[in-house]
């Protein structure tokens, strides 16, 4: 039976189109993953304009339509109905459709209506899919909506909400080093690991997004989505079974698992402030950015702690920070095992798991060694393991992945309508505390890790890991 | 208090003196680690030739002497003492003695008695110690023999056994792994690992040693001693403190543990035959080597697997290999972990920690992680260190180590008497059924690990694993 793989995508004159979805068209395409007869139906506001698909690679570019579609005009999409069933070359084909909602979000609700007025939610002989990116909703309420207006025409399984840190090749190996690996498995608990920090950092500033930004700061830019996702992924108990579902079941566990936050104590907000680096340069202040408010009181730096309630985890920290201007662009998760208690470990450091997710993709083990020509000293070395030292090189950009998986219908790395509202009843409390001023805001330099007090958050357990860009060139100083 | 360091090398114009131990002398006194004032007493069984000295550095040449001492000639050892009496400057000033006995083992018993004889074991105001070289005896009986004759001047703390393998930075640094890291010393036991490799292989034949190697072969050469050493220190109960004869009481528990080895199925010997390289190379045969009987049922290689009866290792095989002309050189330990049984594993490898001790000193775990660009697959690397990336080169000799501890009176590193007696009761039936033509003797090519049914030994537990010579290299094919 023939099949036709059609992607409509909503924004197509955008910049995510372009930087993005072209480009992993093409990668999929220049790989034969792309199933045949792939048809692009580009959708934008205006009238076409010329060389659109000028970036698409030749063959899926003579597959290409673009399509004036207001989002709020029915008869576009009427039109657009027709465009995909003009399609279909005999009774038997069968037409795969994806909505890639690559607008701002204040048009889902006009696209997601007119989709499912116009019937292309219906899944007939082949399937109806729909894309969107985050943010998904601007609080609990906001994304409740969003939900329910999607649950009135999509079933869960035709709904991907795409959160591109999961489409890492190191994020998606989380889980499978902590199952696959028994040296690993064997320790994943409060029996082995006194805590765990998870950062994501960006030597940039905010560049030209303070528009956006201003209004979601790092709390409900990172933090909401890819912090709580890498939490899950790290700290979730075995699932049931081996399939998105079972996996995205205890995901969801975790975060219902979040002791309450003592915000006072366990939050620690900071903006970075016009500074000097070391050799002189200037930096500017978030506040002096295109878009934001003169006076914000936006975060772009948050450093949290969190408890989960179960028995895994009873009493034992996760730490997350992310930040802008920090002194180097870097994603890991660090494991700290507690120390071995026996005659000979007086001196020693604890072991690390460290996965690194950016870059410099890898994994590192921070372990100890006898300082060679010392027969009392122990030194703290690292096992290293380094993507790019793979002889097959690999370049799988997460947008390939997870455009490939709505395809396939595998829903792994998407995030599931209740996890996205549990989130936000995480987060909104600690929203509404810093619009009644009950958070306080520190300021920072560009090139550090955030204000001080970051480490308060720590108390009791040692300090945060500062890493450096290579995970070989760890503990050099690397200011701006 | 001056105190003088006095070594008197028996047996100084032999190939071990300047081999071995005068380097290592000159490497310590370039590094300002002797004691002050070492006086190198050389005693050979001809009158002085030229140049003896002429390979150590000046300092040390400026303060050595010759003297001629007939290991059966009683004047000459007190000849020897009145030397040894001279350097003490003024009443008060401490001698402290070490006498390195690197001669053939035939002349221990005159040198040793003599030494006793002259009163030159006692100590008074320094110390007298005794280091002596393997073979610590041919089987239980000469050992034990050997023993006494030690113990009929010496305590056990004054007696130095010494066995170059423990000397090395990778075979001290095993304690000190298993031990400061948790990752390691939690998972120590039956319940996460399925079974040890210990293997010691050399490329090259036997070359000129064959008139000692023919009486020995591999069980007596190597697994007598470095290989049930190294089996100690991997298996051995935590200590019950951190000095050395908490840990050598420990290492000789692991001896007295092992059960009674099952020859016909679990021990395979080999013996390598004139072949031919891929390239056409020929290679000798062992019994063509010169001091080697034409019929010689010598084996250079043997393969065995062993229990040791704790609870610790219930039923955990230790396979024990070594050999002459295999594929490369290589000492390595292999602790294969068990399988971690998940909705993940069907498909992913076990994880091996690998101590490698030469060459390419390092530590290195195999793992398992997503195959990139890959949803289901799995592969299996490596984490990595290398003792040659640290930044602070080091270049420790074994015996640079051991003569030091000798100085510094540390007996960690040297084989108690308990345990040389102990290694031959377990090697002495096996050397009886060979005598008795009991275990069978099968030929190898050079360039293989050994006979093929050195695999036989295995059974229900995985194969050998193949090392080349570098880490990152496994796998490579690496035939001579």
């Amino acid at each position: 039976m023939k099949s036709h793989n059609i992607i409509v995508i909503f924004g197509v004159t955008g910049d995510l189109a372009k930087r993005k979805l072209f480009p992993a068209l093409n990668a999929l395409d220049n790989r034969d993953e792309l199933p045949s007869d792939t048809v692009v139906i580009g959708c934008g506001r205006g009238e076409k304009k010329k060389n659109i698909f000028e970036t698409l690679d030749k063959k899926l570019r003579e597959n290409s339509t673009y399509l004036r579609v207001q989002t709020s005009n029915m008869n576009h999409f009427l039109k657009l109905k027709e465009k995909i069933c003009s399609i279909k070359k005999s009774d038997k084909s069968i037409l795969n459709i994806t909505f890639y909602l690559s607008t701002p979000p204040s048009s889902y609700k006009d696209i997601i209506s007119n989709i499912i007025k116009s019937d292309l939610n219906k899944e007939n002989s082949g399937y109806s899919r729909i894309v969107i990116e985050k943010p998904f909703g601007q609080n609990l309420e906001t994304a409740k909506k969003l939900n329910k207006l999607l649950k009135s025409g999509f079933n869960e399984s035709q709904i991907y909400r795409i959160d591109h840190y999961l489409g890492k090749e190191t994020v998606q190996n989380i889980l499978v080093s902590r199952y696959s690996n028994l040296i690993f498995n064997a320790l994943w608990s409060k029996d082995y690991i006194s805590y765990v920090e998870i950062t994501a950092a960006e030597s940039i500033g905010i560049g030209s997004r303070g528009g956006y930004y201003d209004k979601s700061g790092a709390l409900k830019d990172m933090f909401q989505n890819h912090l709580l996702e890498l939490l899950c992924l790290i700290a979730m108990e075995d699932p049931k079974e081996n399939n998105p579902e079972s996996i995205r079941d205890e995901k969801i566990k975790v975060l219902k698992s979040i002791r309450d936050i003592n915000f006072d104590q366990h939050i620690v907000r900071g903006q970075y402030v016009e500074s000097r680096g070391r050799n002189g340069e200037e930096y500017d202040s978030y506040r002096s950015s295109e878009g934001v408010e003169n006076n914000s009181k936006t975060e772009t730096f948050l450093a949290c702690k969190l408890f989960l309630d179960n028995k895994r985890w009873k009493d034992i920290p996760f730490f997350i920070r992310t930040g802008k201007r920090m002194p180097t662009k870097v994603t890991e998760i660090v494991v700290n095992f507690k120390k071995n208690k026996n005659i000979f470990s007086s001196i020693d450091e604890s072991n690390m798991l460290i996965f690194r997710l950016q870059p410099d993709e890898g994994l590192l083990v921070k372990f100890n060694l006898k300082k060679p020509g010392k027969k009392k000293e122990i030194i703290n070395k690292n096992l290293e393991f380094h993507y790019k030292n793979l002889s097959n090189k690999f370049n799988i950009n997460s947008y390939e992945t997870l455009i490939m998986d709505v395809f396939n219908g595998d829903t792994l790395l998407f995030s599931r309508s209740d996890f996205v509202e549990m989130a936000w009843k995480i987060v909104d409390p600690i929203s509404s505390a810093i619009k009644r001023n009950k958070l306080k805001l520190f300021s920072y330099k560009s090139g550090t890790w955030g204000p001080k007090n970051a480490n308060d958050v720590f108390r009791n357990h040692n300090t945060w890991r500062y890493p450096c860009k290579n995970l070989v060139n760890d503990g050099e100083e690397c200011e701006l």
